[in-house]
């Protein structure tokens, strides 16, 4: 690929993020969403190992597909996105870095996903879901901002019983939420037999509540699980702790 | 009471050790069980309000109804116990401080407590339960710290069911456990109505992973939960941190 045919996947009012992975790129569109802290840790959070299929669900721009071909050795990466305009940006992202080989954006409903492809045929499934339950507060419902972040299109628990569906036995779930939604995460996994067995709280700073927590699930797992060290995300205030640099690949 | 008549309270092999507190003390045998710091912190942790009435299941040498009433302005505290050996030096501690109006020391069984004592009748339950599944790796499986440590005569599920029996509805469920169970022990909450709504890991150290968990669950409560910041016991080897003393009064 040219440059020039390089720079035509970009639209105007896009931009070209550097992922400071392998020289990786990936485009965004700042009036649509752009991808977050929690896309990156939940990609240093997630292992996908030598020959493994992983596929990450409402992958949005891509992001974690991408982090995860850069991060890991996973043979193939896929991610499934129910918005048209998110699929087509998301597959420019591919293109851009050369990686159709490894990367496959593929349209569909999180709610019917293992109809559409078929059970137990990953070894690893990601999400980072809309977080917030409802609608309060939501200018427009149908704005991709809103439906990043609401459960409009699905609730989680549509996300964990389509991640059961898809995941071989033994096959791994990881995703990133809220931490007030902790319980009912648990709840609902373990209803779905996808067993916790890891978690790493979040905090911005070490005397503050937890934002986020990264979860890993093991479907028919036994109950047991690993709680980790807190990640802390700033030292002092606008300076990042080294393992937030790390996760970032500076 | 008088200094002997006192005196006459603690038995060969016993120590009395102060708490730190309006000069309370507890008395204890160490070749039965000694309390931790465990029971500290979720004496801590838990809240007891003005004219409440509270109940520790499985209350061992007493130490925790005996912190409540220190710490919190609770109406009266009773603590049920199996082991009658437990049940005599936990009275013997509640007439050494002269807390026989405030503390109830009752003999009992766990896992038929709200039929002995009669269902929605307290404001506050509190545990401390074994922390271990099964009998791996014990000496003498009727031992008072076999039976403090390992569900030899009660599993959580136990606790759980007559935590929520014994609850007013609304009433605030107490525990601390080990991390490793986190799952079960909310998938088992939930399954009771006890909704876990705040929760906190203790890290002996910042970057170290949690060996405590200290849970509050309401009776039919709304999911929704609060993580609370992590709590630090050591800020370096063998130096608490500052909440660490505050929590013990020092």
């Amino acid at each position: 690929m040219t440059e020039n045919e390089r720079q035509a996947l970009v639209y105007e009012g896009e931009r070209v993020d550097d992922l400071e992975r392998n020289n990786l790129k990936i485009i965004q569109d700042p009036s649509r969403f752009c991808f977050g802290m929690d896309a990156v840790l939940l990609s240093g959070f997630a292992s996908v190992k030598e020959g493994e299929q992983a596929i990450d669900l409402g992958t949005g721009n891509g992001i974690i597909p991408i982090l995860l071909y850069a991060k890991t050795k996973g043979e193939h990466f896929a991610g499934l996105e129910i918005q048209p305009e998110n699929v087509d940006i998301a597959s420019r992202s591919v293109k851009y870095n050369g990686l159709e080989d490894k990367i496959d954006i593929i349209e569909g409903d999180i709610k019917t996903v293992s109809q559409q492809l078929g059970r137990a045929k990953y070894d690893v499934v990601t999400c980072n879901p809309p977080y917030m339950i409802g609608q309060h507060g939501i200018a427009n419902p149908e704005s991709a901002k809103a439906i990043a972040r609401h459960e409009l299109l699905c609730t989680f628990e549509d996300v964990a019983r389509e991640a059961a569906a898809l995941l071989k036995p033994q096959g791994r779930f990881y995703l990133v939420h809220r931490p007030f939604r902790l319980a009912e995460l648990i709840v609902t996994l373990t209803k779905y037999k996808l067993e916790p067995k890891r978690m790493r709280l979040v905090h911005p700073f070490i005397d503050k509540e937890p934002n986020m927590v990264l979860l890993e699930a093991v479907r028919g797992g036994k109950s047991r699980m690993l709680v980790e060290p807190p990640l802390i995300v700033y030292k002092e205030q606008g300076v990042y702790t080294e393992e937030i640099y790390t996760v970032y690949g500076y």
